[in-house]
């Protein structure tokens, strides 16, 4: 395992676009502050795809313009076509997420694409992003499985991550959307992508669905997984499950990698908090069992 | 890691004593029909230590002689002592567990008396046993910490698991009472047993107070682990965590089991299904986010 790992934090954007409570600007703001005054170095602010899909996060330009751009912490968001780029420019973003999935169902369905048109709706947001020295990580959904399909080959997703940075991705995000997987198939994931790109250049992300995702994160780290996603407080949801449980939380990685002896440079007594605060915010418990803990003892 | 892993349900006994609701002794018999319905092949029942330390429990003898005794499924019960064996043996028990810790301060604290003396204590009722033809199951808790001295060498853990095992018990099941192990720790602590005591005579036992049981589950068992201690719909809380969650959930640990190949026995709907009809009983959702998420789709 490595002796450091990054965690991309991604509460203020995966987490909170499946939360039903709305949450005011304001907190929003407050939150990735927090957030940053945590040790987190990678937090994903919000969303520029289009408030009619994503009403929680339409207000992305009044949150990035309202944070305090802590140095050091990079502050990706979520940017769907080149109108999305746009948007996202005009208020200083200079890093962006693309995203498609290894699903041709899920691509179908969600966007009225194959995979591969998909990605080339991409190609011209990629092209300003490298000329205008952005930064940009891709993420692969349904890596684990699919709500319409059910199975996702392996090949698919191998194709899809390897396409993605190959087009000038610095990190590929392989994400367990339903929280399907277990750790035996996540472990084969990780190393079929890894076969074809570089494991440090490769981030795992698990929802909880099943209660999987530490376990899942576990057999990712033993194969050399350098980067996890998690969203503090378990925000998220999933809309193919009501009322499961969201991405994993962030507290409970970070005290699962201090355990492990794996550095994350995070507070996790901080983190704790902050996962508390927002969830007080939401109006109900902490969806992390490390920050239900703490607060009790 | 094993081809197939037998699960014990601990959820009628280490489960429901340290649930507040009051539940009625029909709806325990319930359960551990419903339990034994699924494919489980041991349940512990319930514990004849004394109903002033254990009140949810005090109706241990109607419960055990109510159940249904399925053919082939083991029902340990909890005893404490030779008084409590008597009273367990007037029902027609014919296996039991009995209990101590790797803690000096936890038994010092909840027994009055060392690991050592702890241990003497057990012999009378380890003699009776063998002259009955009665199996015995041993129960280490604090593995992997104390909510009173903290650390707990391994070296007494391996101690304490070797004299139960050297007094007859044919299982012995290492238990992280406080739910504070990560996998690293719970790996190095099965191994360190396993050195004494052949792994296949000895179960895990992991309480998710901090989120990390199933990890910890998935690292025992790339060890050999192939016996899991588990509680239907993640009943039990932890006495020095208000409001922590409890046991495993059974439902979470089966999931990860079928989905690494490894055979259980177990029909997880029909399990699900009564963590759900539990938790309704309990007056709470399920703990289990496999009973969560079954139920949704």
């Amino acid at each position: 395992m490595k002796s450091s790992v990054r965690i991309v934090e991604v509460g203020p954007r995966d987490g909170l676009q499946n939360e039903k409570a709305t949450i005011a600007t304001a907190d929003k703001i407050e939150l990735i502050d927090r957030l940053s005054g945590t040790g987190l170095r990678s937090i994903e602010a919000t969303s520029f795809v289009s408030p009619k899909w994503v009403p929680q996060l339409a207000d992305a330009a009044e949150v990035f313009t309202g944070i305090h751009r802590a140095p050091g912490v990079r502050y990706p968001v979520l940017v769907p076509n080149e109108q999305g780029y746009e948007r996202a420019r005009a208020v200083g973003v200079d890093e962006i997420a693309v995203f498609t999935a290894a699903s041709e169902a899920f691509n179908r369905r969600n966007i009225n694409a194959s995979i591969d048109e998909s990605l080339q709706r991409f190609a011209p947001v990629m092209e300003r992003a490298r000329a205008d020295g952005v930064a940009v990580r891709g993420y692969v959904s349904t890596v684990l499985g699919c709500p319409y399909q059910g199975e996702v080959p392996l090949s698919d997703v191998v194709r899809v991550a390897r396409a993605l940075h190959d087009m000038g991705c610095y990190e590929v995000s392989l994400g367990d959307t339903i929280g399907v997987g277990t750790p035996g198939k996540a472990r084969a994931m990780l190393l079929a992508v890894a076969s074809e790109v570089p494991v440090n250049a490769l981030a795992v992300h698990f929802h909880d669905t099943y209660g999987q995702a530490l376990a899942n994160v576990l057999a990712c780290l033993e194969e050399g997984a350098a980067v996890v996603d998690a969203a503090v407080s378990g925000t998220g949801g999933c809309p193919y499950a009501k009322g499961a449980s969201g991405n994993v939380a962030t507290e409970d990685v970070v005290y699962m990698l201090h355990g492990l002896g794996i550095e994350t440079g995070i507070d996790l007594a901080r983190l704790a908090d902050t996962g508390r605060w927002l969830a007080s915010k939401l109006g109900r418990e902490t969806g992390s069992k490390v920050g239900k803990a703490l607060a009790t003892t």
